[in-house]
């Protein structure tokens, strides 16, 4: 008798579950990013293991991101009411709007206590390849906003979208639209993270860093 | 001006969601094993841009696992019915009964297509450390079983519990109660796992696979 086996830790596609809940639950959980069937498994059987009112919470509150979920109509963030907090805040410099790819990049900014502006988030980048347009982000109404001054007047536009083929589309896009309409249309600073070292660099980062050198601060 | 930046990516626990019910969300998907805040945050923002059914379908099945999950009244296994599938299949051998730590278990030896007995599940392995005694267990309905040859008479009882010091005391204590009744008591076999290099076995196993040899089948 000789096997060769493949050592691999058990089929769990093949795996048959002992309750039509428990597996319609794991299939459910591994729709989520980046887990397979066997954490969602392990998912599964620890919240059979919790109280019944913790895994009730979990579930309500997963059906409210269906359903409790408002977009502000300004800048398109999430937010419990119709504006978001940032839009409404009265300590907002209200005359520049930084545009971001998406929510994470409103909440990384906001966490660095740096930027007392506004945002636009695009909602994604154009992307042809992936069949994003012009029409399918959230830039109608960052030009409605500079173009008509609503909510309130605009004067610079900081384009804070990834250094991607598709981000730099978007910003050459954006930039196109902007400048005619007498906005000061700005970056973000690219250059060498704080703490890095230069050796490890990439040469585009190092070779952008010292082309926009700053005056040195004490 | 200098910097020793710790280079940490973002404090998420101190970032300040711009929403309550996303906020709520990400403090309950952060409770699932393994998954921080971080990871709960990307769960939340995915499901986000998820269509609002496939979102109400997770939901919906986290909460039947809290309302819906009934247990096998024989041997513990979750079940949809009063009775497990494989307590109420009479093509299973009801006189052999495998015990195992947890329904993980279960579902491992069933894979594997070799097992055509019954299951007793534990619930867990006796732990003073962890306050894990006796009565915690599943082990007066197990013996309940053996004596009683409920709910069919019990010839063999097979101890697959971990090997772990808890595993060991808990088969010991199990060997004590069972061994009076007169039934067979077994384990399942340990040793060098298929494909494993003997020259990277540790010592315990490797000795055991010498002691417990098996006659050579063609």
């Amino acid at each position: 008798m000789h096997f060769r086996s493949q050592k691999n830790k058990s089929n769990i596609s093949a795996m048959q579950l002992p309750s039509s809940t428990l597996s319609q639950a794991v299939e459910a959980l591994s729709t989520l990013p980046g887990v397979g069937k066997r954490s969602a498994l392990r998912f599964a059987l620890h919240l059979l293991k919790q109280p019944a009112n913790e895994v009730l919470q979990l579930s309500e509150s997963i059906r409210k991101l269906a359903t409790d979920i408002h977009y502000c109509h300004i800048c398109h963030s999430i937010s419990d009411e119709d504006t978001c907090p940032i839009c409404a805040s009265p300590k907002r410099v209200q005359s520049i709007i930084c545009v971001v790819e998406n929510i994470q990049d409103v909440m990384a900014i906001e966490n660095t206590q740096q930027y007392r502006g506004l945002y636009h988030v695009l909602g994604g980048v154009i992307s042809p390849i992936d069949g994003i347009g012009i029409r399918d982000l959230n830039i109608e109404s960052l030009l409605k906003r500079v173009q008509q001054g609503y909510p309130s007047p605009v004067e610079e536009v900081i384009l804070a979208l990834p250094t991607t083929m598709e981000g730099d589309t978007t910003n050459f896009y954006l930039n196109r639209q902007l400048q005619p309409m007498g906005v000061k249309v700005t970056t973000i600073a690219r250059g060498i993270a704080i703490g890095d070292n230069l050796e490890y660099a990439d040469e585009i980062t190092l070779g952008r860093s010292i082309v926009h050198r700053v005056p040195f601060a004490e």
